[in-house]
C-alpha cells in the first residue's frame, strides 16, 4: 500500500483592499485549502475568488472559521459561551458552502483558525462545540484537528471524519505539543529539516522531540504556512521530498477514502 | 379552486444584546419569515433561535440579506459593483442555510432588505446580481420581489421561482409603485382598510390607487411589518379577514406548488 | 463638613436603530454619565445626543470605553496585549471628547465597561494600561475605579484623580469583592435595602458583607444600573434616601474638588 | 517673497495585521500626513505609530476621516443624512486628537477620504456638514479641500482655515475638475511631467488642461500618493524639483501662517 498524506494551507486571509499571504504560490503546492470565512479575515469577493482558484488547481475546499475579530486577525482569545461559539462556526461554514457553489465544488473539511484553534485544542467543551457545528451543518465534513488534541477526541465522540494534523516547520515537545515560539529553535526554517520531519511522521508515524526522544505522531495532513516567502520555499521542498520518497500527496477527501 | 396567498414578515433583526420587532407575535400570524443574515442585523445566535421558533410554528424560512451596514440597519444606500453585491448576497444565503440545519428545515425563499431591496426594485443590474446569487447557491429558492419591480423581471430571465409581493399597509400610485412615505396617507394604519386592500389584491388581482383608479396588482405574498405594536394588530386583522373570506393563507413553497 | 457622594450610570449604550436602557429616566437621578464610545456600544449620533441631554440636566460627562465587541456588548473577555488595550482606550476617550464639544462641556471622567472593567479590576498590567491612556490624553480626567481594585492602585501610581466606586444594589464579600451573581442574594432588588447600604458606605465608610461582618468601604461614587425599569426605581430611592439624610449628591468634578 | 507649498499624503491606512502603502518612504518626502482614523482603515495601534513616526520626521498631523466601510476602504458612496455624516467626522477627528497626544503634537488639519471626499467636493450640504464637524471640534483646524470644490466654499462660509489642494499626478479638465480615470492619460506617471505641473501651479497659479488650455489653479498643498512604488518616485521627484526651483516645501500650519 502506497503511503499517502495531505498538505493543507490557510488562504484567502486578505480583506477588501488588503492582501496577505501567498495564495497563488501555495495553491500549486498544497492539495487542500483552508479558506477564511469573513470573521477573522476574508470577504465574499475574496472567498469567491479563492474557491475558483482552488478548483482550477484541483485543491479541495475547507472552511477556516475564526473569531469575529478582524482587528486581531483571529489571534486574540475571546471568551464566549459554547453555544455562541458553535453557532458562530456553523454560520461561517454555511457562508463558505454558498461561495463554493461558484466553483461547483463542495466544501469537504473544516479547520479552525488561530486563537479558536489553539483554545479548542485543549478545551474539550470548545472542541465539542465546533464538532457539533460541523455535524449539524454537514456530518460528512472532515474535522482537521492537531494530532493529539481535544478536537481529535471530539471528532471521535461525534463520529465525524477526522484528519490528524502535523506541522512541517514546528518542533515538538516530549508530550506531543508544539514547542512554544518563545523557545529558541521552535521553528524549523531549514527546508530540508522540515521535509525530513514530515517524511518521518508520514512513513513511521513518529517525530523526534526537542528533547531528542522519538514520540508517536500519526498524521493525515501536514500544515504548511505561507505568510513569508521563505515559508513557500519550505512548503515546496516538503512536497518535493515527499514525492521523491514515493509518498502520494493527495486531497483530504482522497486521504480519508482509503 | 381555492384562493391562496402567503403572509411574510421580516424577523430576527436584533443584534447581540439588542432586540427589535415583535418576532414572537408575528410568528403566529405569518406563514413565511424573512430572517436577517448578520449584515444589516442579526447574528448566529439570533439566527439559530429564529429558525427554531419558525419551524415550531410551521413558518417557512427565508433569507433576508442586506447591506453590510449594522449602524444604518441596512437602510442606507451603499454603492458597490454588482459582483461585490452578488457575492455579498450569496454569502448571506449560505450563512442562513447553515443555521437552518438547526431547525431541520430548508431555506425556501430570499427577500432583500431595506436599501438593497429598494435599489434593486428599479435597478436591473442589481436585480440580476441578486438573482444570480440565488440561482448559484440554490436555483430552487423562491425570489420574493415587489410586484412590477425589476426583480420580477430578473427572476423571469433567470428562470427562478418567483413570489410577487404586495403590501397590506401601504398605498399605491397609478403606476403601481408605492406612494412615498412623505405623502400624507401613504400608510394605511387602519386594520380594516388594510385587510380590504389585501383581499382585493388576492381575489381580484387589483388595487385602488391613491388617485382612485383600479389598477392591476397580482400578488403571491403580502408583507406585514412588525416594528410597532399597532403593526401586529394590522397583520392579525389581515390574516383573520383573509380566512373569513375563504382565502387560504399558506407557506411560500405551498403557494408556488399549486 | 457636609457628607457628599456622586451617583453615576452607564448610558448611550444603544447602536443605530437599536435602543437599550433608560437614559432619560437615569439622567434625572444621577449626576455623572458614563457614555459608551462606539466600541462595545453607541455611535457618533447617539454620543452627540447623550452629551447634549446630559449637559441639559447638569450631569457631568465621562467616557465609558469597552472592548471592540458590539456582538458581545463588551461583556466578553478579549485577550490583547497591554499596548493594544491602552491605545484602544485612548482612542475612545478622544472620540467622546470630540462629541462633547457639541455640548460645550468637557469630559471629566473615565470608567471602563464590562469585561474590560472586570479584568482590569484585578489585573495590574491592564489597570496601568488604562491609566496610561487616561494620563496621556488628559491627566486631569478622573479615573472611576471599583473601591479596592487594581485600578485604584494604578490611579495612585500614575497620580491620576481617582473616584472609588461602590455599588448600591450588589452584595459584598468579606474581602471587599462583589458577591458573584451566581450566588443567591448577590443582587439587592429591594430599594430600601440598597439605599441603606449606600448610606452606610457614604456616612461610615463601611459595608456589611454577605458573611455578616462590617468591612471598610470608602467610596466617592455609587454606580446605579438602568437596564430594567426596577433598577431605575432603586436608583431613585437611593438618591432620595441620600438627600433625606443630608448627603449632597454631586457631580464627579465637585466630589473631588472638596 | 519666497514661493511656498505643502506636500501631503494619506497614511496609516493598514488595519490590524494588514499593511498597505509606503508610509516610511512618504514620511521623508511630504510635510503633512493625512492619517486614517479607524473607519475606512487604521486602528488605534496604527494611529499611535503613525503620529509618532510623523512627529519624528517633522511632518504635521491631519485627520483623514472616511466612511464606516473597512470592506470598501472608504471608496464606496454611502448615503447617510448630513447629521450622521457630521458626527461621524467629528468622532474620527477626536479619536486622532487623542492618539496625537502620544506624539505630543497637535492635529492641525482635516482632509476627508475617498468617496466622502469625492461626494463632498460637489455636494454643498455634505461639505458644510464636514465643515461644521471641524468647526465644532476645533475651529483652528485647517480644512484641506480640492481647489474649486464645494468644500472650499464651505470653509469660507464657516470661517475655517483653508488649504486648497492640487494633484501632482492627475490631469485636469478645462473646468478645473480632474480628468476621470477611465480617460487615457488621466494619470501622469512620468515624474518630470508631474513635477512640471506642480511647479506651474505653485509659481503661476495655473495648470494646462487636457484640452491644452491654461486655466487658473491656485493651490496651497499638493497631494502625492503612495500606493505603488512608482508613486513614491514621483513624489520624491516633485519635492526635489520644487526645491531646485527655490520653492519652500513646508508644513501645513506654516503654509497658512504666512
Amino acid at each position: 500500500m502506497t503511503a499517502m498524506v495531505n498538505l493543507n494551507a490557510d488562504m484567502g486571509e486578505g480583506f477588501g483592499a488588503y492582501d496577505i499571504g501567498n495564495d497563488a504560490a501555495l495553491l500549486k503546492i498544497v492539495r487542500s485549502a483552508n479558506i477564511a470565512c469573513g470573521f477573522h479575515a476574508s470577504d465574499p469577493v475574496i472567498m469567491q475568488r479563492l474557491v475558483t482558484l482552488a478548483k482550477a488547481q484541483g485543491v479541495s475546499l475547507g472552511a477556516h472559521p475564526g473569531f469575529n475579530d478582524l482587528w486581531g486577525f483571529g489571534r486574540r482569545q475571546i471568551l464566549m459561551n459554547t453555544q455562541e461559539l458553535e453557532y458562530m462556526v456553523a454560520y461561517q461554514i454555511g457562508a463558505l458552502q454558498a461561495m463554493a457553489c461558484y466553483a461547483g465544488d463542495p466544501v469537504t473539511h473544516v479547520k479552525p483558525h488561530g486563537a479558536l484553534n489553539n483554545m479548542a485544542a485543549t478545551d474539550e467543551a470548545m472542541a465539542m462545540a465546533i464538532g457539533r457545528a460541523i455535524k449539524t451543518v454537514d456530518a460528512s465534513l472532515i474535522f482537521v484537528a492537531p494530532a493529539g488534541s481535544a478536537m481529535v477526541t471530539a471528532a471521535h465522540r461525534l463520529g465525524l471524519p477526522l484528519a490528524r494534523e502535523g506541522f512541517a516547520d514546528r518542533r515538538y515537545e516530549d508530550d506531543g505539543t508544539l514547542t512554544p515560539r518563545r523557545i529558541s529553535g521552535s521553528v524549523l526554517a531549514d527546508a530540508a529539516e522540515a521535509a525530513t520531519q514530515v517524511l518521518r511522521m508520514v512513513q513511521a508515524g513518529e517525530v523526534v522531540s526537542r528533547q531528542g526522544n522519538t514520540i508517536s505522531m500519526r498524521v493525515d495532513t501536514i500544515c504548511v504556512h505561507g505568510d513569508e516567502p521563505s515559508a513557500v520555499v519550505v512548503a515546496g521542498a516538503v512536497r518535493q521530498q515527499l514525492e521523491a520518497a514515493g509518498v502520494a500527496v493527495v486531497r483530504l477527501p482522497d486521504m480519508l477514502a482509503r
